[in-house]
């Protein structure tokens, strides 16, 4: 509306920029506002966690109280994996690398007879990770990299148009939590800026994380490889080298927050380990502070894991979350639904 | 106005929640709008650059239009010295660096006999720059490195409270281009998302560029060195380290802005060699685009310099310009002013 005021032709009488004024009060006579009243978190059960949540914000936008934080600090950020979609049997970007193995097998007939591929081209996950982080590496520079950023971007784009999930046989983008969901559009509501801050890749999250969960190219902060500027035939264009960057996990999550960002947010949430520092960082700066942690609890609507497992794995942080009285989400009972009801 | 509405207390009948709206229009009433008609850019004269600025914001915000750009897609990149602040006779970053020797000097003794140390001791640039890139480097790291984030902002801050130009005898951020603050306020009033991306240090930025230009740390593009996440008594700290992490500058600048940002900007504003790669970037995507150059052509009021300069050497960029009909700003022709009036 103010936009629209400024934007307007300026030589013209001061009354006609009252029009669009008018036609808005007019119909917000005609509107009753109650659809305002609705439950920003409907799919959340009368929790803890819930009531945690709606007290942090309340205080946060609350003017003149005690614990009120501007709008320019309403930094929220969230891991990806397992905190906003889900993370078993497997990482989803792990089902991306092994498909475009096999996507890129043909060009590659020596990968029949070496590892990691051998395994990833005959869909044997166990056999990759028997290989550890350099299988997955290898893995990682094979299918992420030697392309340009735009093309790069459209592999992601297609691969997610077809690739479903092996348990739930869904679109992998349909697959994110719908409390989660509703939790990210009261934050955005209340003026709060949120950035995904995840181990994941950068550019695997960023084609569709603006169109699943609302948040723009520019607030996804993420692992990456390295990339370089060329003119091809005059033409600019950014290739992807098989060089890591910046791994955005554990330690390197504070430190990928203060670089992208530059300011210490005031809420954080996460679901394992590799949060535990994001979460630190976030809850020791002054004033009001905010940590969640997700705990799957649900082993027949998604997965039951914690301590023992090597996806996810949230042990230690467990441990401080009960220490520091950080908000804990026990997904079975504090969820009404875990995904969104597929689309039509 | 939309976001009053939102926060309203959902209980009462719907006629209240229209109360700002009525004292809205009795303002609007009340007040004519001539404020409004007022020239954004007071500090252009007449010229084509100016022209060329406002003809591009004015196509990229009609809707409807052929060249519209969607709010989302309005994002300017902003090279910072030489471009929004001054950078002759050296880049003031590095006279912090001197500065900081010259108040570190005491604690390291061994200082006195060893370059560049010896020289920045004495003041002696020449004798600094002599030792090329790798002594920059060693000022840079034994100044920059060894502290917190935070300790590093609070540094840089009582700098700047201090500091002033040798030639204007003013603080460093007075000598910021006042066409350039109206330029950034104008674009800001038209949805722009503003970046700077500078060659300087990203960290070095922050602690003044939201008060100084109106843009958020989170908006802030530079050079950085590693940092590395610790807990210091349980609590959390980033150290930084004496490891070069990024430069941002040259081939450099369009990696910064695809990590940082992940999408092409529409419009980038530079000076200097150094942003040719980014302005090839930003004007070789596709729809509405707009490149502009500051030459510094005003020996009097500023700093005359262009093709034969050590620090913002203009050459290359200013043929390609011309190639491409990027719009050039002449200091001297197109600026009424060059810096702010001095505060009292």
């Amino acid at each position: 509306m103010f936009l629209k005021i400024t934007a307007m032709n300026p030589k013209r009488p001061s009354i006609y920029g009252c029009r669009n004024l008018l036609w808005l009060l007019f119909f917000c006579l005609a509107n009753p506002v109650h659809a305002r009243s609705a439950d920003p978190l409907v799919s959340w059960n009368s929790v803890a966690s819930k009531a945690a949540i709606v007290k942090f914000v309340t205080e946060a936008t609350k003017k003149g109280g005690a614990h009120y934080v501007p709008p320019a600090e309403r930094i929220a950020v969230f891991d990806n994996d397992g905190t906003l979609w889900a993370e078993q049997p497997f990482y989803f970007q792990l089902a991306f690398a092994l498909d475009r193995v096999k996507a890129l097998g043909a060009q590659h007939p020596e990968w029949q007879d070496q590892e990691p591929f051998k395994s990833a081209l005959t869909g044997d996950l166990k056999g990759v990770i028997a290989g550890g982080e350099r299988a997955l590496l290898e893995l990682v520079m094979a299918t992420h990299a030697g392309m340009t950023s735009e093309e790069f971007s459209r592999i992601v784009k297609d691969w997610l148009a077809t690739a479903k999930h092996p348990k739930h046989n869904r679109p992998y983008t349909e697959l994110v939590y719908q409390p989660m969901l509703e939790l990210l559009a009261y934050l955005r509501g209340k003026g709060f800026k949120i950035y995904i801050v995840s181990g994941g890749g950068i550019e695997f999250m960023r084609p569709w994380a603006e169109k699943v969960y609302g948040i723009p190219p520019e607030q996804i902060i993420g692992s990456s490889i390295k990339t370089k500027f060329e003119l091809r035939d005059g033409k600019p264009v950014l290739v992807r080298l098989a060089e890591l960057d910046f791994i955005d996990d554990k330690d390197g999550k504070p430190v990928g927050i203060q670089k992208f960002i530059g300011r210490r947010p005031v809420a954080a949430f996460g679901n394992s380990d590799g949060d535990l520092q994001m979460l630190q960082w976030t809850a020791s700066g002054d004033g009001l502070r905010f940590a969640l942690l997700v705990h799957h609890t649900d082993g027949e609507r998604e997965f039951a894991y914690d301590r023992q497992s090597s996806t996810g794995r949230l042990d230690k942080a467990l441990d401080e979350a009960a220490q520091k009285n950080w908000t804990v989400v026990d997904m079975k009972k504090d969820w009404k639904r875990v995904f969104p009801a597929p689309k039509p």
